[in-house]
């Protein structure tokens, strides 16, 4: 394990991410991505910030191209989708053509996809899901059995959700976080530009706490989640007691956290 | 309107698009983004085709680097989020940065948020709404008067899913598309190690249509569904007739269409 957690008092070191998510099916909208809420909110708790996110086709130059600009950008990169067994699951290839790396059989996947399969079953076609970059470590998928794996700082997992989940978490272990983001969300029954400027106000005052402000629609009424982001809890707080002032003063209530009623 | 679609013996003139998603809040975890499906949909059934998605935070010159990136690429540009009234509301700064131009106040906007809002009640705040690149044309949104607009090849609408719906009714006047991609589907009630052979070979037969697998689980059974793409209805009959009868040769059942239930 080479997990570690700064100590509050330690220098902010911000530990970031991206995500590849690879699928035709997705660009076409045939499917809609489930794991980009679950992996920042995962990341997060583990004190990694998801910075920015790429869908690309099954195209091999357009992988490579995302993956390569991302994972020099970012202290870790993830890539959803394209590690089945079939001619359009290009992931392993186009991984291992951004690192100019050859692509081989690992043997623990090997191994992993003989207790899966009945004898004599692993087959030409699932041994493609046994292919990494040389070097790459397996990500195990309690699952299926089809592992993920982590070459330098790009973790290559599963697109179908539940065992994207599984591999996630056991990619745990590789990762180092910092301080994880947290948040306090107020809600008032106003539309966005009763606030805005109350709003403005406060964010200059705190401007390490990152506002943002989202409209909703809730029994015919228009309202706004004043959501407020940051590292250190007493400056939330503070932010939080500015802010919900301010809307009192401006004879607006404030109802602690998410109107989803 | 400059809508035109090509007559079906036209050479085939491929329409792209792509999407730049901005929001923190997409990126954090906490709002799930119902664009994407919507928009790629949409635009194919005008023939315009979904080839790359990026999803920004709220900072200018990662706004600015994603839309100039895409915007020499693809025929169309669309953004979604950051227009409303308040601080974090950056997206129409950006896209006038990412142009070089002037952010101006639109007259035609003004004069829409004048009907909307009671007299006197135009704040500044709520003139933010109507600051667009200079030269941009206006995209009207019948549900909340604040519009969005089209620059170059830009088109920036909203991030609230029905406002954002509203505007690209809004901008199809300004859309070219070629021929549709159209589509078959047949389930079979086995994993896709047992059809990715059958399947590279039908997708060998029919370079010109693209073959997706893509399993899903159903009563505790895997599944995989077969995704035809094309723009020939001919070809993807054929393709498809050739991909059923190799399914058959082989002892499995092809359920046309999706499996959902």
């Amino acid at each position: 394990m080479t997990t570690t957690t700064d100590s509050p008092d330690a220098p902010a070191r911000i530990y970031t991410a991206a995500l590849a998510i690879i699928g035709n099916e997705i660009l076409s909208g045939r499917t809609q991505d489930a794991n980009l809420a679950h992996l920042a909110k995962t990341l997060n708790s583990w004190g990694v910030e998801m910075r920015e996110v790429r869908v690309v086709p099954d195209i091999e130059a357009e992988i490579v191209a995302a993956v390569n600009a991302l994972r020099g950008r970012y202290d870790y990169v993830f890539t959803t989708g394209g590690i089945g067994p079939t001619h359009d699951d290009i992931t392993a290839d186009s991984i291992a053509r951004a690192f100019a790396l050859p692509l081989v059989e690992h043997p623990d996947a090997i191994a992993l996809l003989e207790t899966y399969y009945p004898p004599g079953e692993l087959t030409v076609v699932r041994r493609r899901m046994a292919r990494v970059p040389q070097g790459a470590d397996l990500i195990e998928n309690p699952i299926s059995k089809a592992p993920g794996f982590k070459i330098g700082n790009v973790f290559v997992l599963a697109g179908v959700p539940a065992i994207m989940r599984a591999q996630l978490h056991g990619a745990r272990g590789f990762i180092s976080g910092g301080r994880s983001v947290v948040s306090r969300t107020v809600s008032v029954l106003v539309g966005e530009s009763r606030i805005a400027e109350l709003l403005e106000n406060a964010q200059g005052q705190f401007p390490d706490v990152d506002m943002g402000s989202y409209p909703f629609f809730r029994r015919n009424t228009v309202g706004t989640a004043l959501v407020l982001r940051g590292r250190e809890e007493a400056r939330l707080d503070a932010a939080y007691d500015v802010l919900v002032g301010a809307l009192s003063a401006a004879g607006i209530e404030g109802h602690p956290g998410e109107l989803t009623d």
